[in-house]
């Protein structure tokens, strides 16, 4: 009896800390639109609201890190429940990382618009348009597939980050090429790349939860693995 | 007698995994130092060794990361073990990150090496130079701190890494000025400006270290606190 009740109150306990992981998430993911928003149009206000809000998001990381820890300590989970705990405490520091990666877009949007003043024809959003809106569907599909532990889900999220690696390179070179031809835009070329450089980071953290979703699913760590490429083979 | 004996064991299992996460700090210690080298010298089967050694730096963080899991399952830690254990994990994920940019620090040499058959006079190693040895040295007492539970020099480490990104952004406006002045330069200036991105990440990775220490020794989350300038304020 005492081993069903403790069961069920980790259950409870995790579910807890698995709505507050979606909460976090859910705000990680309007800044990151928001910090878009404000390299789109140069709103310096907005911009330096996003960079503020970022102190939310940094409180629940340290919250959440110390809700996993009480459930640990005072639950004892067994190796499969500890599993889902360290694993879910892997998707909260990715969410933080996000986090940053939508403060640096956001301070990046406060120089680019004191940039665009003196160079109002280079836009360098248009440059990331398109990599900026499929890496935020990547984001919204990895916190889907963590919130219904999806694992199919997770493994295609984690193929699509070789695309978008490769647009990103894409538009490193695209962007080389922009200076050479015109150093004068060197400087606001340089901002577009370190916005494609967060971006493609955001990327990166996505693919993370998508595998920590997998390991918290099938308990495999499939971190460095080819576990994806043997899954898609499978497939075929 | 029993709460003792798990206790020995428990510390045992411990000192095992520190000795082997210092054992990961040194070899990620010396990939930093080896790609560094090839971006001086532009020795490119030097290069391809320092990326294949990266695996082996994965390969210990999925087994140092079991080896936590296991401790905690087996030994059941109370409250203030469990945080040193879990504080060691995020150690390890920061050793695996560091060796993540000591590739990509190894690629860029890899094209630099490349670029620079085109353009031999420019050499982008001495522009990141200084800021490569403060980062070693940042790194290696990092990694000391952990070592010895010293929250003194850890808090030194967490300040000293605002000179790193003051000396990081210098050198940031330097490649700029000389992209401007010599739009040919520019491929290779952004190949030191991603090196000089890729230290001032390490650096990062080793403020994050000196933070896990200080957790573990005073059980005090100092991420996101203005936790080390109330310390110095009250040194002086």
């Amino acid at each position: 009896m005492t081993g069903e009740h403790s069961s069920k109150q980790y259950d409870m306990d995790l579910e807890t800390i698995r709505s507050k992981v979606l909460l976090m998430g859910g705000l990680v993911e309007s800044h990151f639109h928001d910090a878009m928003s404000c390299f789109r149009t140069g709103n310096e206000q907005q911009a330096e609201a996003v960079i503020q809000s970022d102190l939310e998001v940094n409180r629940l990381e340290v919250s959440l890190d110390d809700m996993c820890s009480h459930l640990i300590v005072k639950r004892q989970p067994a190796a499969n429940d500890l599993r889902t705990v360290m694993a879910t405490g892997k998707v909260i520091t990715d969410l933080e990382r996000i986090g940053d990666e939508s403060t640096k877009i956001a301070r990046i949007a406060k120089d680019a618009a004191i940039n665009r003043r003196s160079l109002p024809m280079f836009s360098g959003y248009e440059t990331v348009r398109v990599l900026a809106a499929n890496v935020a569907d990547m984001l919204h599909n990895s916190l889907d597939a963590f919130a219904r532990l999806d694992d199919a889900k997770a493994v295609q999220l984690i193929a699509q980050d070789a695309i978008i690696d490769h647009d990103f390179r894409s538009i490193m070179r695209n962007l080389i090429t922009f200076m050479m031809e015109d150093p004068s835009t060197i400087s606001s070329s340089l901002n577009a790349l370190w916005v494609a450089k967060a971006i493609e980071r955001i990327g990166d953290h996505a693919k993370n939860i998508a595998e920590h979703t997998i390991y918290i699913v099938e308990g495999k760590d499939i971190r460095h693995s080819d576990y994806v490429a043997t899954k898609q083979e499978q497939k075929s």
